[in-house]
This record gives C-alpha cells, sequence and structure tokens, in this order.
C-alpha cells in the first residue's frame, strides 16, 4: 500500500517530508521513480500527464494538490472507479475569503488609486465608497465561497450568493442556478469562486458585465478560462465596468506583452490567492490516506459527472 | 435656545440643512452670523478661533465636529463649566475599523509590491505572512479601537490591545498602561487609534519601533504629532520597522517636499480612514441636543483632565 506524488516540474520532495513527518508509517514514491505499480493505491496529482493515472491497477483514490481538481476530472484516462477528490485545508478557505475582503476593501477604498497618488507626491480626497452602496456577488457557494459570504456578511457588507442550487447562509440573500438574472442585477462586485467546468467556462463575458449594477467590478480567483479576456479589456474601456482584481489567468504566467499589464483598472497578482499550508496539506492526505483505509467516506470527493 | 456651527474656511451650510432635516424645529446659526449670543446654547466646532466660545453666556456643550476633539480639550478659552463631547457615529466606528482591517491584510498580502510589479509587468510570488505570523496590537482601546479589535479578533486575526486602563475584550489579550513593553513585544504591527494628549505626543518613536516583534509595521491613524516623523524614517532606512501606513499627519495636507512621499515603504492617505457621512453627524447632534434639553446624560462626554 502506497501513495505516489506526481507533480512534474515541480520539487516535491519537501512535501514528501511532510508526508512523513505528520505519519511515519506512510510509504511515499514520487512519479516517476514507482517501485511496485500494484502497491499504489492513492495518488497526489498536479499536472499530471495524460495515461498515467491507468498504470496503477489497485488506485482507490486521486487528489489533486489545490482546491481547483479539473486537471483530474477532465484526464479520462482516469479509470471511472478511481474517486476524486480535493484538498481544503483551514488555511486556503481562510486565505481566500481574505483576499476576496481585502479586493472589496481596496475598491471601497481607492487603494490603487492612492498608491497612484502617492507615486505622483499627490494629497487629494478620492469619492469613496461604503459597504453599503456596493453589494458584493459570490459566484459558487461551495466551501470557500460559502465561508467567504457568510464572514463577510458577518463583516457588515451587503451579500449576494449565486450557486447551481440554493443555499442558506446566514446574512447572505442566495440565488439558483436560474435567477442568475437576478443575481448580477443586485451585484456592483461580481466574485467567481467557482470551479472550472464546462459550464462556468468564459461564463464571465460581456453579457455579464452588462447585467452588473453600477458602478461594477470584477474580481477573479476561480480560473482564467472562465473569463473571456478580451471582454474585461472591451468593458473596462467603454466604462461598463470600473476595475477588475485578477488572481488567476488562462495562461499563467501571463504574458509580458498581454494588455491586461497595461490598465491601470485591473490589479494583478501571481495566483497568489491561497498558497497551502504544506504541513496542513500532509496531514489532511495522511487523514484522507487513513480514512480509505479505513473503509471511512472521503472528505471533499469530487463528483465527476457535475465537475466539481 | 440654538444651535451654533463654527467651522472657519469650510462650507457647512450643506451640514446645516442636514441638521434641519433631521428636526425642522432646530434653531441653526453659522458663525460668524449670530443674532443672538444668550441664545446659543449647543456649539459645534471644527478648528474653532480661540476666545470664540467664551462670548456666549449660556453655552451648555461644545461638541467637535470629529471623532477628535483635542481642538476644544486645548482651548483654554472655554469656559470649565461647558460639556465637552465627541460625535462618534456608526459608520464612523465602522469606517476606521475597516481602515485598519485592510491595511493589515495589504501588508499581509505584500499588496502594494505586487502594485508596483504590475507597473512593470513583473510576475513574481512573493512571500507572503499569514494571520498567525503577524500579531496586530492596537494602541487606544475607547469605543473605536475596542470595535477594531473585537472585529478583527472575530476574523482570525491575533489581536492585543493596549489602554490606559486595563479592559475586557472578547478574543483580545489586553494590557494596560504599565504594561506597554510587555505589549509591543507581543505586537507585530503597531496600530495607533489613540486620542492627541500630552501623553500621546510624540509616543510613536524609535524607542516604541526597537521593542516591536519582528518583522515590524506602523499603522497611524490616531492623530499626527502622535509620531516622530524622523524616527519612523530611520527605523524604515535602518530595518527596525519594514514598512507604515499613514493616513494623519504633524501637517496637513502633506507638504510636496516632505521625504514621505518618496519612500516605497509608506503608504499614505489624505486622512480618510472615516469620512462622516453628514446624514448620520446631524442625527447624531440633534439626539445629544435634545438629550441636553431634556436633562439627560449626553453621549461620548469628553474627560477634560484626561484629555479623551
Amino acid at each position: 500500500m502506497s501513495i505516489l506524488l506526481i507533480a512534474p516540474n515541480r520539487d516535491i520532495k519537501p512535501f514528501r517530508d511532510h508526508l512523513i513527518s505528520a505519519d511515519p508509517n506512510l510509504d511515499v514514491d514520487i512519479w516517476p521513480a514507482v517501485p511496485d505499480k500494484k502497491r499504489v493505491n492513492f495518488i497526489v496529482a498536479w499536472n499530471q500527464p495524460k495515461n498515467t493515472l491507468n498504470l496503477f491497477p489497485n488506485l482507490k483514490v486521486a487528489a489533486s494538490l489545490g482546491a481547483g481538481a479539473d486537471h483530474l476530472i477532465e484526464d479520462e484516462s482516469i479509470p471511472q472507479d478511481v474517486v476524486i477528490i480535493k484538498l481544503i485545508t483551514p488555511a486556503l478557505l481562510d486565505q481566500m475569503s481574505d483576499y476576496v475582503e481585502m479586493s472589496c476593501y481596496n475598491i471601497l477604498r481607492n487603494s490603487a488609486a492612492y498608491f497612484r497618488q502617492r507615486q505622483k507626491t499627490i494629497w487629494k480626497v478620492l469619492k469613496q465608497y461604503t459597504k453599503s452602496d456596493l453589494a458584493v456577488g459570490i459566484m459558487g457557494l461551495g466551501k470557500i465561497g460559502g465561508h467567504t459570504a457568510r464572514r463577510m456578511a458577518a463583516n457588515g457588507w451587503n451579500v449576494h450568493g449565486w450557486a447551481k442550487t440554493k443555499k442558506q447562509i446566514e446574512g447572505v440573500r442566495t440565488y439558483k442556478e436560474s435567477e442568475f438574472s437576478q443575481f448580477l442585477m443586485n451585484t456592483n462586485i461580481a466574485v467567481s469562486m467557482l470551479p472550472l467546468t464546462d459550464e462556468t467556462d468564459q461564463l464571465i463575458d460581456l453579457t455579464l458585465f452588462k447585467q452588473l449594477r453600477h458602478p461594477a467590478f470584477l474580481i477573479n480567483i476561480g480560473r482564467g478560462n472562465q473569463l473571456v479576456e478580451e471582454d474585461l479589456i472591451y468593458a473596462l474601456d467603454r466604462g461598463i465596468l470600473e476595475g477588475a482584481v485578477l488572481d488567476v489567468f488562462e495562461n499563467e504566467p501571463l504574458q509580458k506583452s498581454h494588455p491586461f499589464w497595461n490598465r491601470e483598472a485591473i490589479t494583478i497578482t501571481p495566483h497568489i490567492a491561497a498558497i497551502s499550508d504544506p504541513k496542513e496539506l500532509a496531514a489532511e492526505i495522511a487523514n484522507n490516506y487513513k480514512r480509505m483505509l479505513s473503509g471511512l467516506n472521503l472528505k471533499n470527493i469530487i463528483d465527476r459527472k457535475k465537475g466539481y
């Protein structure tokens, strides 16, 4: 019985050490060095090559080394009886929520404009919004989006939330899939915390922007492919959107020549909304591995049909 | 019986309209046009000239048109039997707390550095701190500081608080006046929310900076005079402090030639941590005025000896 780590182009050895610290009895290999393929029953993968996860006859679980699991769901070479799970640590939940709330504060309080004023030695009070002026609309109310919505509502924000099925979250007005237009009409700051699926691919486009309440803003920490990049630029240039905060991009790192870099209205961070703590992640894997061995239900199982 | 507004160099007429909307029966004058000095029993003042508030024989209450009241406390021409109050509205409490929490997030998540990276087309992940890495130390636990400390603790921050007398705040480790050194030793991000008094004047100096836990940061939204400006620059240049967020300054607006403008490690905002909502402020004044007429206790009375 062994755990296999597959993460090409990434130094994963320190992570194996964390796993072994979490439980010295674990047997952990790093792909492609696999002494015995039959012993592998739990794989943790990031950017795995296709036709790799079908080489292990006793594989039971494939875990994503991150909150998104689309690289596993889209890999049709993974046998259907392998359970796919994602790893959600407390630090991840907290950091994603922090990033969204920080970005909303920075929008309200003109942080980027004041930063530029400092560079230009300008002392000028700008019009600032209050929490009641700008409604926050969270798209995706899974563990991460739900946590963010709940906390921001408790902190006095006007929070709306949209998900496939209607959710109940204290202090948050929620909408189901078919109520998307109503949700957008009541939202100033649209926040994508959605997983990448066929339905969310290219979801954030000009049609979406045009339905938002004014002034309108976008925060994307879901996946780069959810955003139609040219529509964002068009919407900013036409005043349909006032600003955007982006942590994820269609191609990362963002190319030097990409027009996003030149827009003052776009805040860019290099996919840092959440940086997993390797210790916490190792503990989460060890925990799930033991649950598998004991025949208990695994945590955060992906529904391969739904795609999240 | 009338209310007098004294705010030289400021267009205070719209504010009178808000007061009259709050209560159409109020009789409100704007200095220096005072038809009958004997009728004035409630003054709302900002930057009043000295020897002004002693001209009204029936004056009972002087209110500050802001959260700080040092301009009234230091004005020895105000008769001793006049009660000085400050005006604290719900929006003010919330905005001050928001500013502090936003600034702490921006410190943790390298917002200023990422902003510069965007300007320079640089995609580079920087080391980021977690909430458990950086303890927040709030100096001043009055209504505003207490609200901030309580909310940040509820949001998962490691919060310490220092005040003249020992306060009890859920989730916050508090220190009394004599425990200042212990408080500083446990603080990474020192936040001044103190009123300006003889004791807090020039309190934030090199001696204070040297006692902070590393890495150390300063957020000042108290009063500019609390900070020894040359000590801040010295501490930043020597690596004793990593960064500072300043909303208040010894002289405002900050002069074009001031060295603060040239430091990347300093975030400057033009005294906007809280911008009062004139409607809320008018309601607060009308409420206190009626309490005075009814003989009820006034809200937020200043102890002139303590200075806050």
